[in-house]
């Protein structure tokens, strides 16, 4: 049996060109933990609709570009190197308001599935 | 009560200034479902020991350079859009191989812990 598996996106900024310039992880790699998506988004791009999650935190990595991440009632403004953490219950959308495309990736799992991490899960081999 | 959190990397390149070039999220951030490093390493880094995990799936994103992923015996090129998962019970570690740095995101999760995601986990608002 393969312990792994790999797929190739290409440069992240050609995400562009995939539909609603998105990749979901989850079904490609057959993920069990999480689902990701990878995305380069044009400007002026924004989230078509609000949305709260029944069970899922949600962790968003801008990779480049600048926009807003409303959660709730907030404006939040991003750039490259934020992270934001938003809870299940959080109303979310997410905005390009730069000059050139958004890349960003957003990860989503089950609040309080983790159970250990890092050290505390690792077995040296 | 506030729904998010939020924190500044800056730039990823410059994550290399961080201690083993790494920032770890799940204590930043209050992270309940994963645990993520975001890691910028210089030319000829390798992880240095061979791990397995317990309970956690990893999935590496490529961000920038070139490198090998080996998991238990086989040696992986990765680059730029690379996206592999590696299940907990393989080994693997991480290398730069290429001339420059090596930036790469890291997100652990426990197997089998996601129920549901994408529309089945969201609710419009």
């Amino acid at each position: 049996m393969v312990n792994y598996q790999k797929i190739e996106l290409g440069k992240i900024s050609e995400i562009i060109k995939h539909e609603n310039g998105k990749v979901f992880l989850h079904d490609i790699l057959g993920l069990t933990g999480c689902e990701i998506s990878v995305n380069t988004v044009p400007k002026n791009f924004k989230t078509p609709f609000n949305h709260k999650h029944k069970q899922n935190e949600e962790v968003y990595i801008i990779l480049k570009g600048e926009g807003i991440i409303t959660v709730d009632n907030d404006h939040i403004n991003v750039k490259e190197g934020s992270v934001i953490k938003v809870l299940a219950a959080a109303s979310r959308t997410i905005e390009n308001k730069g000059d050139n495309e958004l890349s960003f990736i957003c990860i989503q799992t089950k609040e309080n599935s983790l159970k250990q991490f890092g050290v505390g899960d690792a077995e040296l081999c």
